[in-house]
């Protein structure tokens, strides 16, 4: 039997999704905890692995199970085995050919920047601070350039191990509320760093340190080198996938 | 001279405010900061202080001092001296007949409910968290009782050092935001866990188990066993006091 379920984590204290075999992982400390439900081993799949400090409002994961339980014991047992900072929110059973990763037709980030003169203290775990203004509706209309398929080759980490450097930029969105700069961006995939390494250019943008349309030529000339640096993990929280409507799965990961 | 800040604080790794002689309190690290900034011992005086694990958005205190700095140095200075969960928001000359605590008109607080079957992981250190659903509407009107002047002691902790229990509620709401209810109150002082107190017996009103009009027959009763059970501090947030708009200080703290 395959099952899906829908991971929340506060990343901070983590090095990140991906399981190792030395070091607190979120991968690492969810197959624990199901794996004590099951009384056997239990792997899953990832929609996104995300990097250490990097939350997660709703990652899917999928694993296959020969083992009895209900939906409401997969779910309440796994999540009192994990630690607070991460907890199961759904677990439903999905056909045997739902993949939690090759099934998800896109994938949707926030970047939270706290844009005031002091650094962050309620809020340290969630943003990263900038502290001159950012100019929101610049960063906006700069980001429009990245809307569609394109070699992003400019925003992609030298340890990326993607085949290839397209990808498809279905919505992307930056707007102030209160001291905050939000990032909001969806894809059909990202390349490892994409969206720390657009909001690192984004910045300069807001600063009123580089034109509106650096953004775009940054992205036609693909080279890293010449793009802004790789923005803090701590404002990074993957909304989730999105999945096609007739896998079943909740509203929150399904195609509009 | 005397000078007032404005202090934001993340409580949940904190005693509480107040200063211990063992173990880690608000005052404690801002004191220790600001004695660095000043090369000599400085006693700071809040507006309202705050129980262990209750964050603060912007207390506000004062100290006097003899030694001469610029306010972005007391600011600057004290903030690089804290643990990442506190820092200076604002630091400014104030009169010297102004007190942190007895000039302020008024306090606000802010609790937040995380309104869902699975406990919180993201939003732990800011959220408590309620199963049961709740019927926000419902508990904003039962709420309306407790506005204006009347004597508090349904919801005043034993332990509360208070002179008398009456005091004045100047607006209360209950809101729901997503997967959050939001109860906000404004009053001119608080007893001691007042406002988790008032919380608690609001609780069952909006999972229904009470009346709207519980609430209301709890303060004329005024007998605390009548009322529901403290809420965890975890969800509490001093917003900060409101002071008359001729001590000039920010928006955040004035009366509008």
């Amino acid at each position: 039997m395959r099952i899906a379920l829908g991971i929340e984590y506060d990343g901070t204290d983590f090095l990140g999704w991906q399981r190792l075999s030395h070091g607190n992982t979120v991968q690492g400390a969810l197959e624990e905890a199901l794996s004590k439900v099951a009384a056997q081993s239990v792997e899953v799949t990832c929609s996104g692995r995300t990097d250490a400090g990097v939350h997660g409002r709703c990652q899917v994961v999928h694993f296959d199970t020969g083992v009895s339980r209900t939906m409401r014991g997969w779910l309440l047992g796994a999540t009192s085995n994990l630690p607070s900072s991460v907890a199961v929110l759904w677990a439903q059973p999905v056909a045997g050919d739902f993949h939690a990763r090759f099934s998800a037709r896109s994938r949707r980030y926030r970047y939270t920047i706290l844009n005031r003169p002091v650094r962050a203290a309620l809020d340290a775990r969630q943003v990263t601070w900038e502290r001159l203004p950012l100019d929101a509706a610049r960063m906006h209309d700069a980001a429009q350039a990245l809307l569609g398929e394109h070699d992003f080759s400019a925003f992609r980490a030298v340890s990326c191990q993607a085949a290839h450097p397209r990808r498809c930029v279905l919505a992307v969105g930056v707007r102030r509320e209160g001291e905050q700069v939000i990032v909001e961006i969806e894809a059909n995939a990202f390349l490892h760093h994409m969206v720390r390494n657009i909001v690192g250019s984004l910045l300069p943008v807001g600063r009123g340190e580089q034109p509106g349309t650096w953004v775009g030529e940054l992205l036609a000339g693909r080279n890293r080198e010449a793009a802004g640096p790789t923005a803090p993990s701590s404002g990074l929280t993957f909304i989730g996938p999105r999945y096609e409507a007739h896998w079943g799965l909740p509203a929150e990961v399904s195609q509009p």
